[in-house]
């Protein structure tokens, strides 16, 4: 943490920017970083190298971030929170820049000129929070805000292993400083989409059960997206599956168009979903992981059914 | 605290009860507080007034826990915790005991012999929790576990509004103890039964928006419990209605006999739900509320969003 605190300290504009996909960490961390930041007299811009789902439109400061296109000259350094690549935060194409890696994923590969990997934080948000103690920066309302967003939804409202001391401790501390726990969790998970809860509806009433019942298989035909308006939003729809009693894997099988299946696939410790994706050129981790196959309903079902079975206990490749 | 600690250390016998539909909180803190008493050379037992749902099968003790029809003698010390009335404990027809009433909630009525209520308590946990760090018992990794299923599922995984600092804090030591904030957060959270799962896609399927999509509505005709094995589980279900993108008010009805509508009814700030649900006989909270209408269910339909109508922003009894 050192090498951050002398950079941030010895220079004076800053570009922060998050990963693709930003989430409540990378977007919390990032703005809470900001505040801090300009709170001791710093210049710093959050850019984003994606649009930023509604759910965040609630966190303080969130209207100034910027698209990583319309980043203006004048940052010489970057902090990237949670990438895993520099690609990763949309600042690749622009060279020359001083970069400040920070992560809590231990695979993380120390692309920056200062690296700070600390796979110990529950979020980037305790690192950050650790970051402005030391800089001597005061925990207004609106950090403590970000910084409880970030600790809250990465560690999918403390129930993901990540969940640790530490983050307790910080939370506690945050929620004195005036982050509103109530509100922002909310904010953070009761805003689902209507047509999504309809799609969520439509992919429970499709649940069918494999080997025992130890997997869930959940599909959502092509038609189910023809009445869709926009981008179909399935995020975490096979976590309902996986959520039931009994299951260890659990699928679900989008036909995005006809004939053609992006498949989710979640487990929990007793199968790699990673390693049945990768069969299908797909990817992801063990836990949690996805492909597209092609082909007709039944003949993807039983392709990728049989992969799995070959990982479960007592299958021919479990361990 | 001070006289339930003084009354634990002069007896030698208690007997624990929680509530009627016992939960996190009520076991929890129950076998969190008879393992402690045990440590220290008391001698404890811990009823319940009803059956213990099979989610909280992961809690150390559990096996202990007899009905509370089958209490034996020598127990002339009765604790009950999160409690609302000595009947809600089943512990009302054993007349003659020391009743210790430890309870988080306001409205406490104050029935015990020693009353200790502490609303700024997230949960019974956090209030056993300090009473054993007082009696000088040491936490065990089963004790951690206790109390953390207490504060975990008392405040909705950290969501509610009585998410605070101490409960925070109180985890951090916890987890230092050796409780498990994933797999507890699994045992309480990802336990559905398969038949509840189906009857939850078939209610969101039957997802209908009245008043520009402020209220939600689902429904369950009785063929839908009709194919459920065993006593329909639907806790939870209007839930789901409620995290839809601006719903401040949600209704599920079940068609429990022919023509007989069981309604949920939840709201967030918005609206008093329990005013609907008293006109028709029901009850509840202003959050959370239930009443039974018989007829048919246009007609049930139609005179309960007349009563919701009604005290949402902009109606008649609105405030």
């Amino acid at each position: 943490m050192n090498d951050v605190v002398a950079a941030l300290l010895e220079h004076r504009a800053f570009v922060i920017s998050g990963h693709r996909g930003p989430d409540g960490d990378s977007l919390g961390s990032a703005l809470a970083l900001k505040s801090g930041l300009e709170q001791i007299g710093k210049q710093a811009l959050v850019v984003s190298p994606d649009a930023i789902p509604s759910a965040y439109r609630v966190l303080p400061g969130i209207e100034t971030v910027r698209r990583v296109t319309d980043l203006p000259s004048g940052y010489p350094v970057a902090v990237l929170v949670e990438c895993s690549s520099l690609e990763r935060s949309g600042l690749d194409g622009y060279e020359g820049r001083l970069v400040l890696n920070i992560d809590h994923h231990s695979k993380n590969p120390l692309f920056g000129d200062v690296n700070w990997i600390d796979p110990g934080a529950s979020a980037v948000g305790v690192m950050i929070y650790r970051v402005l103690q030391s800089l001597g920066v005061e925990t207004t309302p609106d950090i403590a805000s970000l910084i409880y967003v970030a600790i809250l939804t990465d560690t999918g409202s403390f129930r993901f292993s990540n969940t640790n001391p530490e983050a307790f401790r910080v939370c506690a501390e945050l929620l004195e400083r005036g982050a509103d726990p109530a509100f922002l969790a909310t904010a953070m998970y009761d805003n689902m989409p209507a047509a999504k809860a309809r799609l969520l509806g439509r992919a429970l009433t499709s649940l069918e059960y494999e080997s025992a019942g130890s997997v869930a298989l959940m599909s959502l035909p092509y038609e189910a997206f023809l009445e869709y308006e926009g981008e179909p939003d399935t995020e975490g729809v096979v976590n309902h599956a996986q959520a039931i009693e009994g299951v260890d894997v659990s699928l679900l099988f989008k036909e995005m168009a006809p004939g053609r299946f992006r498949i989710s696939l979640r487990a929990n410790e007793s199968a790699d979903v990673a390693a049945v994706a990768a069969v299908f050129g797909g990817g992801g981790h063990p836990r949690a992981a996805g492909c597209t196959i092609e082909g007709d309903y039944a003949t993807v079902r039983e392709r990728i059914l049989g992969e799995v079975d070959r990982r479960l206990p007592g299958g021919a490749e479990s361990s």
